[in-house]
Order: structure tokens, then C-alpha cells, then sequence
């Protein structure tokens, strides 16, 4: 009888896309799903000759060959915890078990250092592309001990989606919890992403009065050019979308409200605690917490004529896609400190331009400006930060007025634009020739005694300030 | 032999000021430090009648009248936790044990959770107004047993501050960790008042061209009207401040880079966690962290002429102190959202209009307008938000023009305003009739099939997207 290569556990829609991805490629595929009803119903929908379906772990497990390969992909918190106490009665030492799920990287790390005291390899896996990337090549950020790498790589590396070039969009990323973070942190970027385009849509339709035709037509054009990406492309699918019941633009029958998962909440808040500015992934999760607030409409009523004049149409199209692009190596840049940050806090030695290979396909966030981003850490291993790059730093220098042009017009007419305006006071902040920290530090030692340094002399000091009454 | 009324554990600056505040009003007051050298110290530099220093905890503990009152003024976190075991040891069923330290919430719900086993009555009390504060009269935010507040209540109030009607500034928030769970959204508003004022202060120097004394004269006036507050005053005493090392204003000769202890952080991370946006406050954290990036110099050097021309001084004085007024009641909002939010959140009943009577004087934020605040929620105890409440609503939409101006001009000039950019767009966003979220929802469920809510029917949908190739 011949030996399964690797078990998928969880039959849901990314368990199952994966789970017929590998089995087109040949791979002998063990799947188990709690509810035997979901593996049959798999099954009857999708045959295929190297998939075979299992009613209990226990059978599943027996069918692999060792060392044996396993993935979870089951909700991320307890059950994975439950799962693996149930795997570990199963399993012997020097098996694999990888987690494909949205798990928190804390968690990923404990498990880790857990399964490595029972004898057991594991590996935390980014997958990001959704059900079509997981059926026909996700990107995968596979985290865990560097020695067991040779064991899955060859099967993820497979599976993974090619970027132009033929390169697979997956590679080792680093110990532990290292490849959900960099899936946290890609989703973290995936929210600005988004934002930015809902903030260029807004500014389409209310300073442009474009329709919606009109508007995926530009979408179209921007793929062409330096914005090419995934999400680009799909709002202009988006835009064109009719809807049969209402007879109108379905994008129009949709609730101006958004929801979210939490993982670029993650992000958001691991950046706090990192001390790296990523301001532009958290305005567009507060973006999404804002637009579902129950007062919304009242103040809109309320607030609607504390606007200045709308400029009219002021600003070009050319002007929304420049500050657009200026707004994106602004969120990119933001999202690689943080990667850069959490190499040296966790010590995971990552690779940030491997990495920006790996979303250039199969991810939500794939983009063709990605290249350039591998390009500037090819160029320099200890770039400090994106934007000293000298083709991000000449880019975003061009196009900087037209992000401030369109973010200045937005304020103008009201249009809400936290993460392109966030976009434009991260980089003011970062160049200022003086931010106004001074101030902060007096005040601090005025009512606290928390000391200032100064420009003239090293050391800290404290003063006694004079107090008016 | 006479017993004394309150034991202080932690004789440094906050301790040694609030023991002596205590003793001026007439409280028999133990003290303990952990090395006796610091007590020796204070009563020589400050020997008080009713101040006594024990060389032992036992001693100290022995000489308190029961039911005890223990205040710990020690370092927050790992010390708390081992002095509390040792006063355990000590101390009898019914004896109250507080920390005034920077305690985080969370340490205190656990603390008082696990005290409360053991039969002891656990208080985490906020104390804002840094060394004069505790001395003459902090603001204090108590938060434990209801039932045992009578017991420390009157000392509390009666060496807190009071507020121009008299009032102390001290009050019972709620049980457990809502003390300090009030200090720190305090410490979080604190950070964005302290931000935007710098963002002014930016604003008057480089826009208006104003000198240190003039720009003191400003804050000066400014402190008569309704940004009256302890941030304005000392902001035009720091302005005046001469340096004899230089021969220059000081403010000229204190580094450009600003430090943090992380109150603040925990305050935006708290936020996220709450699903609350507090945009300014989190923006005020993250341009500390960005005055001490590395790379400044160099992107400052770089980016210096990618700014729009200066429109000289096309804003007035009084755009800058109607703008900063707007921004100030927005960042208040947000606070108080938060605030709003862990009170349901935590099952806490926070008395909202009564936290805003006790920052009227004593703490950092104290504040002339903070009795609009507890008007507005007198008004409507139910108050959504603080920006649906007819004054505020009214005072916002007023000074709104002003803060687009002001935002609009530094944007065009590259000078950094993240916090005052961040009220513009958070009120935007509360405000807006559309705020792009439609779109947002329809690629979600574009790529991951996470369904969206209609306009014209209730319920989830997921639609099949047409795909372009």
C-alpha cells in the first residue's frame, strides 16, 4: 500500500483548496476533517486520485510516511492546541506538524519551544491568497527549526505560486513564530492597501464625479503602470459588477461598513509595542472600526456644512495615482520597519527582500512594485529603512506633491483620508528638520523631572523651571 | 502611645510628597522604605510632626490602627507583586492595602482579585500631578471594593486637589482596575494635548515667524481663553526660559527628540483591543518614537525641498488657537470613547462627567473646558459620544474651518502635524455620508468570500465576482 506524503487537517475551504493544490502536483494527500460529513461532501465534489479522505486521526496519521507531514488548517486559538495534544498521542519523534492557519505568532513561538521538548518539529505557516490562492498557489511563509526545512519545503515551494521571474512565492523565513508574523504583518499592509484605494475611490467619485464605469476604467489604466497589483485589479472587476436584484452597480447596494478579523489589529498593536510607527495600518483598521460607529449618521447630518468649498476638480486623476503610489511605499516602508524591527527583537535574522519576493504572487498584496522592494535590500542587507533607498527616496520625492495636493483637497471637501493623510505626516515627521520634540521634552521635565538632553553638551539634565503663578 | 492613620511604602518623589501632604493635613503617616538611608534623608531635608520613618516593614505595619491603610508609592510591575506577598505576611483580614504607582490595569484586576482571597481590600489608585501634585494636591482615581471605600475615601479627598468650585478632585471610579484604568486614558490624552501643542508651537515658529517670547505672549493669552490649562501655562513659562550655559532660550538648546515611559503606548494598544479609534493619541505616541529615529538627519537632508512653497502667513494666530481648540475636544472624545467603551466593556459603571470634574485641577490635563465635559455628560448620562453632546457638537463644528486651515497650510509647508491631521480625519471619518467601507467589504468578499451586508435587505451576502483575467 502506498504511503500518504502528507495529511491536511480542517476540510474547510483553505484546508481543501490546499489539500487538491498539492494533490494536483502529485502529492499522495491524507485528509481528515472532524466531521467525517465534510471530507465525504469533499470528496463527492471534488474527486481526485490522490486525495484520500480519512474517518479518524488515527487512520490519517497511520497512512503517512515518516517522518510524517502534517497541517492543521483549523481555527486559529484553542483548537489548535487540542489538535495537538490529540497529534502528539499519535505521533512519534522527528514528525512535522505545521499550522497553515491565522495563528498568533506568540502562540506559534510557545508551540514551538513546546513540541520541540516532545521531539516534534513544527512549523507556523503564513498562507495569504485566500481560497483561489490556496487552490492554485498561495504565498507561504513557513517558520521553524532551519534543520527540519528540507522535510516541507520542497512540497510548499511546489504548491506556491510563481512570480514572473518563475520563482516560487514561498521560502524558509526564520525560527519559531517568524512566519505568522510576516503573514501578520502582510496582512497589516493588506488593510492600508485597501484603505488607500477605498480613500482614492472616495476622491474619484465626489472631486472627480466619475461613475462607477468611469472609475473601474481608471483602475484598469493604474494596473498598468507602477500601481499593477491584485487589489487594483480587483476593484476595477469590482466597480463594473452589476447587480440583478437592485438593477444597479452592485458596489452602490453595498453598507458603507467594514468589518475585520483582527490580524491588522495584531499588527497594529505589536508595532506599539516594538515602538514602530506603522500609522497608516492602524487608521485603516480604526478606518473600519469608525465606519461601522452607530453615531455616524447623525454627525453626518450635524457636520455636513462645516466643510470648506469643494475645489472642484482641482486635482487630476494623474494627482490621485501619483499620491497614491506615494501613499503605497509609504505603507510598505512602514510595514518592512516593523519586519526589520522584530528581526532583531526576536532574533529571527529575516531576509526582507526574499520576503517582498514571496507577496509578489499568490497574495492579496502581490504588486509589481514589490521587485523594487527586494531590489533595495539586494542592494543594501542593512538598509536602515525603505524610504533611504535611493529609488524608494526618488519616487516618493516625485510623487509627494501629488499626495499632498490630494490629501490638502480631501480636507478641503471633507472627504474622510486617514491613511493617505497619515501617509503624508509620517513623512513630514520622518524628514523634519525639527518636530517639535524639544517642546515635548521641556514639558516633561517641567511637571515631572524626567530630564532633557541637549544639542550642545551629551548627558541629561534637569532644569528649575521658573513657575508663573 | 498614638497609632497612625496611613502607612507609605516608597519613599522617593511621589511618596515623600504625598506623606507629607497627608501629615500637613493632620494624618499620623508611617514610612517605609525599603533602604532606611532615603528615609533618614527626608527627615532631615523635611521633618514633619506627623510624619513617622520605621527602619523595618514590621515596625511600620505595627504601628498602623486598624483596619490598616497601606499606600505602596513603589515601581510598577515584578516589586509590587513581591511586596504585596510580604505584607501579606503582616497585615489581618479587613486591612487595606493601595498602589499609586503607574500600575497597568490588568496587574491590578489580578491583584485585587487575588487580595480579595486572602481577605484583603485591594485599591489601584491613579495620581497624576507629578511631584507638586503630591505634594499640595494630586488628582486621585481610586478604583476597588466599593464597600471599603468609606475607609480610605476621606484621606483621599481631603489631600487631593480641589477645583475652582471647591471640589475635590478625587472621587470613587469603579472596582478593581478601573483606577488606574482612568490614570492611563488620562496619561493617553495627556500625550496628545502635550503633541498638538508642539504642532502649534511648529505652526506659530515657522508659519507666523514668531520668536520664543512672542510665542510665549501667545500661549500667555491663549491660557486666558477656553484652551485655558496646565499645558498651555508652562508651555509659555518653558518659552521664556533663559539658559545661562548658552546665553540662549532654553528651549533652543534641548534636543529635538522626545522619550516616553509607555503609558501612553498602553493607552493606543488598550484602544485597539477595545475596537475604540484614539487616532491623536496613538499619533502623539508614535511621533515620540519617530523624534528619535536614526535616520531623520539623512531623510530631512533628502526630502527638504519635495514641500509645496510656504503660504507665508496666510493663517492667523487665531486659526491656530481655534484649530488647536477643535482638536482638543477631539482627542477628548476619543479619550472618553475609550473610556465609555471599558466601562461596558469591564462591567465598571464609569460616572464619566465625575472623571472630568477630577481633572479639573491637580493633574496634567488640568482644564478649564473639562466642566464642559461634565455638564455634557450631566446633560445625558447616556451620552454616545462626546461629539453628539449640543456644546461640543457646536464648538467643534465652530472651530472646525480653523483646523482644516492650519492642517492644510502645514501639509503644504512639509511641517509635521500628525496629531492635529489625524483630529481632522477622525471627524471626517465620524461624520462622513460615505466613507469608502462599501468597497472595502466588496473585495473582501472579492478575495476571501467574507460576504457583505446590503442597503436594501438585511443579511450577509456573498456574491460570485466576475474575474478578468
Amino acid at each position: 500500500m502506498q504511503m500518504n506524503q502528507i495529511g491536511i487537517i480542517g476540510l474547510a475551504v483553505m484546508g481543501r483548496s490546499l489539500a487538491l493544490n498539492m494533490a494536483d502536483h502529485g502529492y499522495q494527500v491524507a485528509g481528515f476533517n472532524r466531521s467525517y460529513e465534510v471530507t465525504k461532501q469533499m470528496i463527492e465534489a471534488s474527486p481526485h486520485k490522490n486525495f484520500h479522505g480519512y474517518r479518524t486521526l488515527q487512520e490519517m496519521v497511520s497512512s503517512l510516511e515518516k517522518p510524517r507531514r502534517i497541517m492543521m488548517m483549523i481555527k486559529a486559538g484553542k483548537p489548535v492546541d487540542s489538535l495537538i495534544e490529540q497529534l502528539l498521542l499519535l505521533l512519534d519523534k522527528g514528525d512535522i506538524i505545521m499550522d497553515g492557519g491565522n495563528s498568533f505568532f506568540e502562540d506559534t513561538i510557545r508551540r514551538e519551544s513546546y513540541l520541540r521538548s516532545q521531539g516534534i518539529h513544527y512549523f507556523g505557516v503564513g498562507v495569504s491568497g485566500g481560497e483561489d490562492g490556496a487552490r492554485f498557489g498561495p504565498s507561504m511563509m513557513p517558520g521553524g527549526d532551519p534543520a527540519a526545512y528540507f522535510n516541507i519545503g520542497p512540497i510548499l515551494e511546489t504548491i506556491s505560486a510563481k512570480a514572473d521571474d518563475g520563482k516560487p512565492c514561498c521560502m524558509y523565513i526564520g525560527p519559531n513564530g517568524a512566519g505568522h508574523y510576516v503573514k501578520m504583518v502582510h496582512n497589516g499592509i493588506e488593510y492600508a492597501d485597501m484603505q488607500m484605494i477605498a480613500e482614492a475611490y472616495l476622491l474619484l467619485k465626489y472631486v472627480r464625479h466619475m461613475n462607477n464605469q468611469e472609475m473601474a476604467d481608471v483602475f484598469d489604466d493604474w494596473n498598468q503602470g507602477t500601481l499593477n497589483s491584485f487589489l487594483i485589479k480587483i476593484t476595477a472587476d469590482i466597480l463594473r459588477e452589476h447587480d440583478d436584484q437592485s438593477d444597479n452597480d452592485l458596489i452602490d447596494q453595498i453598507k458603507d461598513a467594514s468589518q475585520q478579523k483582527g490580524t491588522g489589529r495584531w499588527t497594529s498593536i505589536e508595532a506599539l509595542k516594538q515602538g514602530v510607527d506603522v500609522s497608516m495600518i492602524t487608521a485603516s483598521g480604526n478606518a473600519r472600526v469608525m465606519s461601522n460607529n452607530e453615531s455616524r449618521p447623525s454627525a453626518a447630518q450635524y457636520f455636513h456644512d462645516a466643510k470648506a468649498d469643494n475645489l472642484g476638480s482641482s486635482i487630476s486623476i494623474e494627482d490621485i495615482r501619483s499620491g497614491l503610489y506615494a501613499a503605497k511605499m509609504i505603507a510598505y516602508a512602514q510595514g518592512f520597519d516593523l519586519l526589520k524591527q522584530a528581526s532583531n527583537a526576536y532574533h529571527w535574522d529575516l531576509k526582507l527582500g526574499g520576503i517582498a519576493s514571496i507577496f509578489r504572487a499568490g497574495c492579496i498584496i502581490q504588486a509589481r512594485f514589490l521587485n523594487q522592494i527586494t531590489d533595495a535590500y539586494e542592494r543594501n542587507q542593512q538598509l536602515h529603512h525603505l524610504l533611504q533607498d535611493p529609488f524608494f527616496a526618488k519616487q516618493v520625492k516625485e510623487s509627494l506633491p501629488a499626495l499632498r495636493k490630494i490629501v490638502i483637497q480631501a480636507i478641503h471637501a471633507g472627504i474622510p483620508v486617514p491613511s493617505l493623510s497619515n501617509a503624508v505626516s509620517y513623512l513630514d515627521m520622518y524628514a523634519a528638520r525639527h518636530a517639535g520634540a524639544n517642546l515635548i521634552q521641556a514639558q516633561r521635565d517641567y511637571f515631572g523631572a524626567h530630564t532633557f538632553e541637549r544639542v550642545d553638551r551629551a548627558g541629561s539634565f534637569h532644569h528649575e523651571w521658573r513657575r508663573s503663578s
